[in-house]
């Protein structure tokens, strides 16, 4: 049972708009026991007022207890079961720098590392050095040429740059060559399948072409492959769910997940949520789905700043009327995950969701917060019902079956 | 992992009784925001005492967003996973019409449509001509003779009729022959698999014959296949169970369903609630499992008729003391879907469920409605975890594993 298929099935298109609004990281702990959430302790009078036409509930976002990552969580919010869609780690990095990933291009996640004169690792990092010292060795493996491939090569933060080959015939199936310890020499690049063996033949090159270029530069003077992936081929969302998607976003990693997806990510120079909410107005009449999302609300919780936290979460209310008054047929809230500023990271704690429409259940709830989502009509749900919800209360999702 | 077969081995028969009530499309909507639904608006004192040895719950019937047809609602209901046992239309347009469908027999849902001289088609569903002029038509067809097959054709409603062929070494494996536009000739008629081309002939000439009857017919003069279906051969409800199930139910399409799990239909003239329990009440120390099927509650939400819906519930819930007369050691009362007035359709919302036994864990809930049900002791759940609770609370089921 492939459930996107008859999704796809179902999707009527009858020209309402949905709008999917992620905080990233929403869900939260109190600082002390007994205490409240950042989304509780936030003054919300405008997602409060919302309760009044809206469905509350709680999702887990892969299973319980897992703890996911940008990429799951996403895959998740836009209704792809993240434990079979998994995207590689050289695509998300490659992303998360806004590389404008080709469905062909191999990507990899590259860490600068130090070897010895014997070739052992001596520190798997390179002593995390700093972003601006990695970039320098980053520009000295743009001059690596191999034929028959186009390489580009990004710094990332710190000791990870990535790493994209692009070409014909090109594969994702090599290990990594990180032997994951010190003490050993860095591992020699293999390939799963014969298919891939022209792309490892590539990557040895890189890598020997690599090692020469960067001997004189301890404590980076190596690097290991981790994550040989390529665009994981997902069916489009657009076509999926019959809507002209797009994505508002700041942050690059969020905009290479939408175009991932098939989504159009819209150009922009917004950075708060009201600017964000301005670019959702400006492009209201070219779209039936737009996902906007807010980063800093995971970013403060990953510092543990409850107070900075509850601010992000303030504004995005304080800008919500500007998004209600387009007047969109659902409107959901809700996070990818949980990053609780008590545990500094993401969490796996069921993740707060309100969703507003005119065809909701209501229930009894009169403010948007973890606890008031616990006895909310949408009940615990996964995160991959979002998207089937969402489409259904826009009265998008015919009947299943006769 | 087969849930039935573990289902069956865990499965004793101590004699105990269930009834499973089902008040079809009974989940609902207010018809204002902050209203009541039909099942909270109307009095049911009955009900509403029962909640005291009561289980409440929600259960969504497919999946969250899924709108499921009558099909999927009682497949669920019946603990046959909805998703994976789709019973075809051409099956399911037979049972409606309460054509006795035997295992072996194909059936084909059909429309009359309209073809100009060129053999296009010029309107998908005959102009949708009444029922009356249809059956003249179905007269016609039912003249055809072809050696090695039995062939029924049975009016429908308008446009629509079925045809049931009934032979040995016959297949549902054949495409629909509706283009599903204007202005192309009808499809040929094609099989999916080598085993079907017996069936696919058959079918070319019944069509052959069909359009040479029906020339001077206009606007019905030709007709399309669709849903061509045998019965999925489901594993059947009353061995898998180990209960003698009988079904008390007054439209076909709900008799043709029970008779497609095997359970013995009551041939009955009961129409109103209290006229079904009395069916119950007559056939009581035959079986150990009766399945009531109220129709009414949903035909009023699908014309918009809250008022109506609520004096449906309100005659089950005044007859009630009849079926608790009977004392039934588990009484399940719920639906195979919601029907909300305010949407006049099938809709998505999770459907409310009471559970009566002495072995529930009860909950605070003093009425049996959707708000009430939100809090229930039996939580959120899935149509298909009905009869395992029902069994459980019947103490019916064993111990899974060791």
């Amino acid at each position: 049972m492939d459930k996107l298929k008859l999704i796809h099935d179902m999707a009527v298109d009858n020209g309402s708009k949905i709008v999917l609004l992620v905080m990233d990281g929403l869900g939260g702990l109190p600082m002390q026991a007994g205490g409240k959430t950042a989304l509780e302790a936030a003054r919300t009078p405008n997602m409060d007022a919302l309760t009044a036409r809206a469905s509350l509930g709680l999702s887990d976002v892969v299973a319980p207890g897992f703890s996911p990552g940008s990429g799951p969580g996403h895959m998740a919010l836009f209704g792809y079961d993240p434990l079979e869609n998994l995207i590689g780690r050289g695509v998300l990095e490659a992303l998360g720098v806004g590389f404008e990933l080709r469905p062909d291009d191999v990507a990899i996640r590259c860490n600068f590392c130090t070897i010895d004169a014997d070739g052992n690792i001596t520190d798997r990092r390179a002593g995390r050095i700093p972003t601006d010292e990695a970039t320098k060795r980053v520009e000295l493996l743009r001059q690596i040429k191999i034929p028959g491939v186009e390489i580009f090569v990004e710094p990332v933060k710190e000791y990870r740059f990535a790493v994209v080959l692009r070409g014909e015939g090109l594969s994702g199936d090599i290990d990594d060559t990180d032997p994951q310890r010190t003490g050993v020499p860095i591992l020699p690049v293999t390939s799963r399948t014969p298919a891939a063996e022209k792309t490892a033949e590539i990557l040895r090159q890189f890598v020997a072409a690599g090692e020469k270029l960067l001997a004189d530069h301890a404590p980076a003077n190596a690097f290991t492959l981790r994550g040989v992936a390529m665009d994981p081929g997902l069916p489009k969302f657009p076509e999926v769910y019959r809507m002209k998607s797009a994505a508002v976003a700041v942050y690059p990693m969020y905009k290479g997940v939408s175009r991932l997806v098939g989504m159009d990510v819209i150009v922009h120079d917004a950075e708060s949520p009201a600017e964000e909410f301005a670019v959702v107005k400006e492009y209201w009449d070219k779209y039936d789905f737009f996902f906007v999302h807010i980063k800093k609300t995971d970013s403060y919780g990953e510092d543990g700043n409850f107070e900075a936290r509850k601010k992000v979460i303030e504004a995005v209310d304080a800008a919500l009327p500007d998004l209600l008054a387009l007047k969109p047929d659902v409107l959901v809230i809700t996070g990818d995950h949980s990053t609780p500023a008590a545990l500094k990271r993401h969490s796996w704690h069921p993740v707060p969701i309100l969703l507003a429409a005119d065809t909701v259940r209501n229930d009894p709830a009169t403010e948007f917060g973890e606890t008031a989502c616990l006895h909310g009509s949408l009940g615990h749900i996964r995160h991959t019902d979002i998207m089937p919800l969402a489409l259904a209360h826009a009265l998008r999702l015919g009947k299943y079956g006769a």
